[in-house]
């Protein structure tokens, strides 16, 4: 079963709209806290990675369900885990649940590459690679 | 074949992030200019519809596939059409074109349904309903 | 003196943009985290005031002086008090500090005024005006 | 009497919040649309600054007074003016205009200095201080 990480976060006015929701694209920023947290549990500081390794991880899909809205000042969890790691290609997937009644608000993907500062497609250094493997290995049957 | 609109957007500084290209989630913020100005070319004012018929577009699933890096300044093209349209059901598709070299820099589609104010799922006004049908006729053979 | 409240906002690569630092207009929407928290630890949900006293707190004036830049992932102290609270005026200070050298990167101030939903202004709800002008009764010399 | 440029905005869904009104923090986004294009009117494209002069123009203080709502879907002027041009330091003054009834909804000023990317303070390059000095030479009454 593949590992998750939860992290909080707490809804912003700014991330409102006059529908009285979220606005939706905020669930991909979302998403982003929760694969650095995922990441920064597992001893990966993704700030460091673009520093030391000249390595970014580029977004190349991203894909959102939205089942019921997230409001002002909502608790949220955003769990994140490891779909999918290949040697150049990183897919992650995501719940958001409120936590006042645990419900999944949202749930998505997103697949990711490995670039260089000037937008070169590499490898993921070794010591990312064998982490990322090794999380992603037995598929968690729960996530479609 | 479907017909589609397009709008211009320039990026602006504050939709770059430290890679030096365009944070991901912005690309939702312009399908969103997309399907509202395809809208308004047909006659419809989201706002309007808003306001005289309690009628608001939510949004329930949004995909998108980056495939190159819109950069600062970058002049591009959001093009917008709909790819079904029934009774509580919208789904429009999109491209994003840099207009210097006409490339394509993402596609993507959003589903939307139809709700009140309060959050219920309601049918579009028929008027709303009609031109969307109409537009949605003929399946556009290139869009996936 | 002026009491206030400190809340944690950790800089997410969405608030970044291509200089490398954190977009300035970021700042305003870390303004409020602080001002939502400080009311909140006295006892005010903003959320509630919204819902049962139709009472918006709008801004009329804001303002930042931006001294040094915060950047990604660095983790942040949004130091929020009020520095003036009348019938129908309340001023916040704040000062945004990186946890980990205690520097002041920023300060500010944003000035409100109390609205109801239609846009009209009005005085704030008695039991808020109360804790507010406690709050603010002598002033702190070290804010400017 | 101080030159100033126009550009025109239309409000974005995502630039609402659920105040129904436009979240104050953008407001800081369009004066930079307005920057930006004011110094694109007098032949400068900041973009190419950044990339060949090594310049960028730092903000270290932001202002806004917000006189009356923007709404979703609005049309608005951002009228940009340099006030005051050094060889360190530029200042810009803003109007935020709606373009329907041309009420004035804020005013703002920002302040910039010149950085190159490492975030060392320096001199704007000569070809653009002497553009800014011509620009900045004799006030405008009409700018508080």
């Amino acid at each position: 079963m593949l590992e998750h990480h939860d992290s909080t976060v707490r809804v912003r006015y700014a991330e409102t709209d006059q529908m009285g929701l979220v606005y939706h694209s905020n669930y991909l920023v979302w998403f982003e806290i929760g694969r650095v947290e995922l990441m920064r549990s597992l001893g990966f500081d993704y700030k460091q990675m673009e520093l030391d390794s000249d390595t970014y991880i580029v977004v190349v899909d991203a894909h959102c369900r939205y089942q019921h809205p997230a409001r002002y000042d909502d608790l949220l969890t955003v769990r994140a885990r490891i779909l999918q790691a290949k040697s150049r290609v990183l897919k992650f997937g995501y719940e958001i649940l409120r936590q006042s009644d645990v419900r999944v608000l949202a749930t998505g993907e997103t697949t990711h590459i490995a670039c260089n500062r000037a937008g070169q497609v590499k490898h993921f250094p070794d010591k990312y690679k064998t982490a990322f493997l090794s999380l992603a290995g037995s598929p968690d049957p729960s996530v479609k």
